[in-house]
């Protein structure tokens, strides 16, 4: 994928193009703008990609890529995006704005009072706009599960029903079961609200993060806009090197997706990596730092317990989860029941304070395709079944992780089982990776796996890059991460039927069969890479109009003899059959030609 | 993958790299090397990829790469391979040379008798080795069917049940049943033999040719090498352009893997692309032409019936197999039936008496998700059913090809159908692509359903390349489409638990577990690649033996914790439980220590 990088142009992401425009500039028809969808209220946008076919139609898609590719708006990193939710949550009047607590040098791993000072305050974090942490007053419950539970239809509620193409009231009902969460924080209103849950359409995350090895914040920002603009519903932040806190905060201010974390990778970082020096009171002391700047879901290790980690001893690859293997040391250290569990209540009532969702981490996920669906794994399951029931009593929204690595024929029981156990609650599962032998190639290997469990239930899937096992991931591995997600994501909902999904691929079988090439390019998950490669066997211009392609050349096509057939043949089967030997004749009258003159 | 080409040595085949080599060319120990397993005869002799680990045990792969990764054997494409089977095929003594029928100019597309005169004859074609082509004696079934059923086991069935680690009197059995082919041209004795069945590992065919528009001899026969390098275990070679014949001949002497044509695509040419010019005789003449030069294995679309051809006329995208198209052209033009389906029993005769495997086209196959399993697709596919009943009376070995574009929730039925009206013959499909909408992505679209498909019992996959639908395949396009297919093919493997499949993840994921890198990249399906991924975040050599990797960096890692709990927790269920507080305590007397020195 490299060559595609030295077409794109350069990375920060106020100079972001548009893909629209670019196409503008070339002097060809704009091949799709961002529009709007209007809802009940001036102040309810929905944002579509609106692809502009050469045959006078249209087909709208979903869209992640946020104001960004909005040429009417003026995006600046430094200022961050608008506060599109604000108003809808002041004017539910059940949060308040407080002080919230002091951001300390620790927080972005700093250990010692650097020579400018001990103490400092958000400003100093991201200069574009003063805020004041916000949560619930004292007794309102203000999560959408709440709220739906009250028989309320919150704008966000709104908004992803317009996104999803179904009613409001189906939104909330899934919502109140508990079949689907609506990640909003009340610290992002930036956030363009959408849905998980497996009535909707197929959801992907793309991590981004900095590691004690590599990488930057405006990196870090900059994979965030490069992932929600190939189509990443979510994304999570997974830094665990120096300035934690400041990426986050730059990232969050400049999402117009929900922002995940694992809040016990900075809770660690604040310990200087020895996990049994962590306790509940700074992993919570995190979660409420991270709550307050706004991080819309938290992956929460609260099932791996205490009896759960010898299961794990004779594994072929043991524990493969960073946040499992951290809490199992804690647990080793101390020969204790895990904190996470034990004061597990405590953190529901703090995720509900600020609206943050719940996703129950799989520590025990199987790392290969020896462990997959092993006792570890199951025994950590139930016991996430266990706390999803209590999440659901503090009114805090909860989606369940899984695996990880497993053989296709074992990962029909992975989606089952937790459709079972965790009452049917969203399930997000990495990959699976359905074999262990392909690194540098795991994005495929479990873009296999993910599209199979999605078709099966699955509401999210995490993608995996080509890099997954080898290294971090760099902007090509985002995109291409994204990109093979989308498939698998899109091919399930084709397989479940989902309302309009095919649509989409009806659109792009009548530009191919039509030769329209250009419509095929704009129509494609990835137009410059179907453009380019289009073009690196038949470059010239005219090729894009020309009735063949270069995999049968200009002498014979298959698709031209079926437009013949189409034209002849087509009609009802009985006009079809009846005019068959009369049509043949006018066939051969015509020369019998199946020759295609390039200008034809 | 653009990268990757910069580091690899050049073409020309006859320069091709030895893996294992230029890894003691840098100084290390020797990766891998090619071994030989022998069998009951001396000239029995099964390659293997034997791959060396660092803890001195050693993992032994399939192989297909031939004599050229062993550096022992000197190949010349000139020359072309050593014919394997000769003695063989001689000493069966039911086979004669003959004269065979003289080359002329039209078999490579050259219209005119050029200056250099008339009439070639294969010598010309290629200089390497003067051959007369062989055919059956009068009367003699010559195929491993007719062998099969007569009780025979052949040297070719004892050489695929050492590859396969079955017993021959299995492999015997399944090519008795129909349910598998050896596919073996007797003039193709320079194929290492391999099987295509359910039984058996899932094969995959990697596609080559030129076109009208592009590609040259050379460029064939290295994409040929360079396929088999990465794992294809048979090529189609589906040129179009000129020097076909001349193209296929250097082809077929150079590969270890049996080839497959589409005879029709030259019988089109020799009749300048115009369908309703094509005869029963013409047709007739380029099968025997392409069977006296070896070709193992020919796509017929004898299915494509008259009357099936309205039932594409209202389809989105109607048929989109060349094949298929160019027979229902010549139906459309004559108002007549398909003369290969007319004809079908004496092409029958011609195919045994050379052992020409029939893969019985799917010229009706779906070519977008809105037109997949409809009633043209499965019309066809009975034909098929009852076809390989007549090819089997003639003792013609015979696969059937399957789709095409198919949505996940649609595939099985592919499978089970043409299980079913097939008599278990194998099926030999062409992904399916389980969406429409990811040009570039195609290798990705269709490695989900062709994973799939596998696993339900599909025998041979036939690769995509990300160039499908856009253009013709380069050396990085083939590399990618194979590579993917293997890990499909693999992952079925796996979840068809076939015997030893798991062994290679197993090899794989412990090298991960022990951190033993070097390991990790041989074993893996892409070294080469996987060492580059790794090297792009940590390229200092220490790193390779580091006990971290640039995910989680040297200060918290997984893995090593894992690696603790099973020094802690190995051991039965009992004692596990029994010695755990003890074992608690411990932990903590050693520090607690979650951190990995760099040099640990």
């Amino acid at each position: 994928m490299t060559n595609k990088d030295a077409r794109t142009p350069a990375s920060s992401q106020d100079e972001q193009p548009i893909q629209g425009e670019s196409s503008q500039e070339a002097g060809k028809s704009i091949g799709w703008h961002k529009a709007y969808v209007e809802g009940s209220r001036p102040d309810l946008r929905v944002p579509v990609r609106q692809v502009h076919l050469t045959n006078g139609q249209s087909v709208t898609l979903y869209d992640t890529s946020g104001p960004y590719t909005d040429p009417l708006i003026d995006t600046d990193v430094r200022r961050g995006l608008a506060p599109l939710r604000e108003n809808w949550i002041i004017a539910r009047g059940d949060t308040e704005e407080y002080a919230g607590r002091p951001a300390r040098p620790e927080d972005d791993g700093i250990k010692h009072t650097s020579p400018r000072g001990g103490l400092r305050n958000l400003d100093a974090v991201f200069p574009g706009r003063p805020r004041q942490p916000r949560r619930s007053r004292d007794g309102k419950a203000v999560t959408q599960l709440a709220y739906a539970r009250r028989g309320e239809i919150t704008p966000e509620m709104e908004y992803v029903a317009i996104r999803e193409n179904v009613s409001p009231e189906v939104v909330r009902q899934e919502i109140e079961a508990g079949r689907a969460v609506l990640p909003a924080n009340v610290n992002h209103p930036e956030i363009e609200p959408m849905i998980i849950g497996k009535r909707f359409l197929v959801k992907v995350n793309a991590n981004i993060g900095n590691s004690a090895v590599t990488s930057s914040i405006e990196e870090e920002v900059e994979k965030m806009t490069w992932a929600t603009r190939w189509g990443a519903d979510t994304v999570m932040d997974l830094s665990t090197g120096r300035n934690i806190h400041t990426t986050r905060e730059w990232v969050l201010r400049n999402s117009p997706v929900p922002i995940g974390t694992v809040p016990l990778y900075q809770a660690l970082e604040k310990v200087d990596g020895r996990a049994e020096e962590l306790t509940w009171e700074i992993y919570k002391d995190t979660v409420i730092e991270q709550a307050e700047q706004g991080v819309d879901y938290m992956t929460v290790h609260a099932g791996v317990r205490l009896p759960y980690v010898p299961l794990t001893a004779n594994r072929k690859t043991g524990i493969v989860s960073r946040g499992g293997s951290i809490m199992a040391a804690w647990c080793l250290a101390h020969h204790k029941e895990s904190f996470l569990y034990e004061n597990f209540e405590e953190l529901c009532e703090i995720l509900a304070a600020y609206d943050v969702t719940y996703s129950l981490g799989d520590g025990l996920r199987p790392g290969s395709i020896a462990d997959a669906n092993d006792e570890a794994q199951f025994a950590e399951l139930r016991t996430l079944g266990e706390l999803n029931r209590i999440a659901k009593r503090f009114n805090v929204q909860t989606m369940i992780e899984g695996p990880g690595h497993v053989p296709m024929h074992k990962i029909k029981e992975n989606i089952d089982l937790q459709q079972e156990i965790c009452d049917e609650a969203p399930f997000y599962t990495l990959g699976p990776l359905t074999t262990d032998v392909a690194p540098a190639y795991d994005h495929i290997t479990s873009g296999i796996g993910a599209a199979m469990i999605a078709w099966w239930g699955t509401a999210m899937l995490c993608y995996v890059t080509p890099k997954e096992h080898l290294g971090l991931p760099n902007r090509d591995d985002v995109k291409t991460g994204v990109i093979t997600y989308k498939i698998a994501a899109h091919a399930a909902d084709l397989a479940k039927g989902h309302p309009g999904a095919q649509e989409w691929d009806d659109a792009l079988s009548d530009a191919r069969f039509e030769f329209r090439w250009e419509d095929q390019f704009n129509l494609a998950l990835d137009p410059d890479t179907a453009r380019e490669f289009h073009d690196e066997t038949l470059p010239a211009e005219p090729a894009k109009t020309a009735h063949f392609c270069s995999m049968c050349g200009p002498k014979f096509c298959s698709m031209k003899i079926s437009q013949d057939i189409r034209r002849e043949h087509g009609g009802s089967r009985a006009e079809i059959e009846q005019g068959m030997a009369e049509k043949s004749k006018e066939f051969a009258a015509a020369g019998n030609r199946v020759y295609l003159p390039i200008a034809d």
